[in-house]
C-alpha cells in the first residue's frame, strides 16, 4: 500500500518549478518502481522551450488499457504564503504546497490506486512542462508512445476539474484557442494637415467594430458559444500633433468544435483585409470533444459510487494537455478542486486525496473489466 | 539705414535655442536703440515652463499704431547641415542658418523697415519662447502692454506664411486646437471566462467609431472643415489570455470659428460617458479670425505693390502666437517662405529679405496714414 498523502507531500517538497527536471521525477520513479512499471525517463528539446524531462511508465495487464496523464511541474509560488510553499505539511486536514491540487495530489492518488489495482494494463504519461510552453512535453510523450506501440483505450487527465465539491465536474473536451495580431499601415502626418496623411486608427476601429459584431455560433449540446475578445490595442504615438502611421490590435478567440483554427484565422484575415489590414495568428489548440460513451461513462460511474454526485460533463475553461491526448484515444479529465490552483496557500483536503484514490482505483477496475 | 541681411545674420549667430535669453536679445536691443524705441526687456516664469525672456519696444508717432510680433527663439538644428546652423553665411544668394525664415529674417526686415519709416507709432512684441511651451511668452507681453497702456490698432505677426513665393499667402486666422484623452475602465479577467470579466476594449471601439462618425461642420468662407483625428490607442496588455481592465485613446481636434474648445470637450465627454468612459482635455487655443477689413487690407495691398501677387487669405496650418494677439486687436500674419522652417539647411533668399523689408515699410506707412 502507498499513502497518497505522504507521496503527494514528497512530490511537493521536490524542486519542480516549470520546467521540472530531476528531483521530482526521482520521487515519482521511486514510487512506481516497486509496482512493476517499465519506466522510461527522457529529456528532449533545446532552448528556448527546452530541455524538458518526461516520464512514460507502462505496465502490462489484462483488459482495457487506461492511461493516466499529468504533469509534475508547477507555476512559481508567488508572494504571501502562510507557510513555505514547499512544506507539504498538513494543517487542520489540509495538505499545503504549490502543486497540491495542480496536480501532485492527483498523481499521488493515481500511483496509490495503481498499487491497489495491479492486474489492469496501465500507463502514466507524465511531463515536466505543462505550465510552460509545452513544446516538448506531452507532444513528445505521444511520439514516444507511438514509437513504442503504447496504445491506451482511454486517457484520464488528472487536472483539477472539480469546482465546489470533489466529483462535481469532469471535462470531456475543451475549446480551441487562437490569438490573432492585427495591424494596419497608414501614412504619418501632422494633425493640422490631415489630407496629407492617412490615419490607420479609424480603419482599425471599424475593423474591430466589425470583428466585435461577429457571432461565431450559439453554442451546442456540449459547448458554450465561441467567444472573441480584443485583448490589446497599440499605436504608441507620444506626439499629440502627429497622425500615426500604424495601428495594431490583438484578439483572442476561444472556439468550440464547430470551428477549426485555420478557418477562423482566414475569416479574421478577410475582415482585416477589407479594412486594408493584415492578420498574423498563433493557434494554441483546436477544439476537441470526447462524446460521452461506454468508456468515459465508467469515470462518471466511479465518481458517483464514491461521492454520490453526478458529475457535470463540461468543456469550459482554458486549454490543457488533453488537446494532444484526445487525438490518441477518448480522453476525459477529472481531478481535485481547482479553487486554490495557481493561488497563494494552494491546498488539498486530505480526505479528498483519499477519496480521489478510491475513485481512480474504481476507474482502473471498471475500464479494465 | 540698417542692412536687414546683416542684422538677420547677427541674430542667427546669437545663441537662441528655445527658450532664448540674453545674447540674441542683446543683438536686437542694440539694433533698436538708435531708432528711438523705449525698450523693456524682462524675464518671467519659473520651471518647468520658465524663466523666459521677452522684449517690448515702443516708439511714439503720428497715425495708427502698428505692432510687429515675433520670436527670437529657434528649434534645435538637428543633424545633417551642410554648414554650421549658426553660420549666418550667404551662399549663392541664400542666407543660411537656423531661424533664417522662422523668424529672424522677418525680425531683421521689420527693424530695417522701422529705420526707414520713423514717424509712425510702432511696437515690437518679441518673445524668447514661441517654439516651447509659450506659457510666459506672448501672454506675458500682452499683460505687460496692458499694464503700460500700449494699445496697437493692428498686429502683424512675422511668421513665415508664404508657401511658393514671397507674398502668396497671409494668415487672417487660425483654427483652434484641443487634445482629449479618453479612458474606459472594465474588469480584468481570463479570456476563457469572459462572463467573469468586463472587457473595456469593445466599448472603446464603439466610442471611437461614434466619434469618428461625427461631422463637426462643413467649413465656411474662411475656414476648412473642423477635423477630428484619433492619434493614439493604448491598452498595454502583454498577456494573450488576459482580458484587460482599462483601455485608452487620444484624439486631436482642429476646429474652426464655429466651435469653442469647451463645447467640443463637453460633446466628446458626453459620447465617452454614454459608453461608460471618461474624457480629460487640454485646449491649446481657440479658433480666431480677423475678417478682412480696412487695416488688414493694407497688408495685402503692400504685398501686391512689391510682388505683383494677390495673397491668399488663409486660416490653415498649426497654431501660432497670433491666437493670443488676436484678442488685443485685428491680427494678420505675413512673412517669409516656410519651405525650410524647422528643416536642415534652413535658408532665406537675400532678395526675399530685401523685398520683405520694403513690404513691411509700406505696411508701416499705409497703416499709419
Ligand atoms: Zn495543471
Ligand atoms: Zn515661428
Amino acid at each position: 500500500m502507498i499513502d497518497p498523502v505522504a507521496l503527494a507531500a514528497a512530490l511537493i517538497r521536490a524542486d519542480s518549478i516549470t520546467p521540472a527536471r530531476g528531483a521530482v521525477f526521482d520521487v515519482l520513479e521511486a514510487a512506481l518502481q516497486p509496482l512493476g512499471f517499465a519506466i522510461d525517463r527522457f529529456v528532449v528539446g533545446e532552448a528556448p522551450d527546452g530541455p524538458v524531462e518526461n516520464l512514460l511508465a507502462v505496465r502490462a495487464g489484462t483488459g482495457r488499457h487506461l492511461a493516466f496523464a499529468g504533469h509534475v511541474d508547477v507555476v512559481p509560488p508567488g508572494e504571501g504564503w502562510t507557510g513555505s510553499p514547499w512544506s507539504g505539511e498538513v494543517r487542520a486536514g489540509l495538505l499545503y504546497g504549490r502543486g497540491a491540487v495542480d496536480m501532485k495530489g492527483a498523481i499521488a492518488a493515481f500511483v496509490a490506486a495503481a498499487a491497489q489495482e495491479d492486474r489492469a494494463p496501465l500507463s502514466l504519461i507524465i511531463t515536466g512542462d505543462e505550465e510552460g510552453p509545452a513544446t516538448y512535453g506531452t507532444v513528445a510523450l505521444i511520439a514516444r508512445m507511438a514509437a513504442r506501440g503504447v496504445a491506451p483505450d482511454l486517457c484520464l487527465v488528472g487536472e483539477p476539474t472539480s469546482a465546489q465539491r470533489l466529483g462535481d465536474t469532469i471535462k470531456i473536451g475543451r475549446r480551441g484557442s487562437v490569438n490573432i495580431w492585427l495591424s494596419l499601415e497608414g501614412r504619418q502626418g501632422h494633425v493640422a494637415y490631415p489630407h496629407l496623411a492617412d490615419n490607420p486608427v479609424p480603419r482599425l476601429v471599424a475593423m474591430l467594430a466589425e470583428i466585435d459584431a461577429v457571432v461565431l455560433d450559439h453554442g451546442n449540446r456540449w459547448f458554450q458559444p465561441s467567444n472573441i475578445e480584443i485583448t490589446d490595442l497599440y499605436v504608441g504615438n507620444p506626439a499629440t500633433n502627429v497622425i500615426p502611421a500604424r495601428a495594431e490590435a490583438r484578439i483572442a478567440i476561444r472556439f468550440n468544435d464547430e470551428h477549426r483554427g485555420e478557418a477562423l484565422v482566414a475569416r479574421m484575415a478577410d475582415i482585416a483585409a477589407r479594412h486594408g489590414g493584415q492578420a498574423r495568428a498563433r493557434i494554441s489548440g483546436e477544439a476537441f470533444l470526447t462524446p460521452p460513451g461506454a468508456l468515459s461513462e465508467q469515470v462518471a460511474g466511479a465518481i458517483t459510487r464514491h461521492t454520490g454526485l453526478t458529475p457535470e460533463l463540461s468543456t469550459t475553461g482554458g486549454t490543457s494537455d488533453a488537446r494532444f491526448l484526445s487525438r490518441l484515444c477518448p480522453t476525459v479529465e477529472f481531478g481535485l478542486l481547482n479553487a486554490t490552483m495557481h493561488q497563494v496557500d494552494e491546498a488539498v483536503a486530505v480526505e479528498d486525496v483519499m477519496t480521489l484514490t478510491a475513485i481512480y482505483a474504481d476507474i482502473i477496475r471498471s475500464v479494465a473489466a
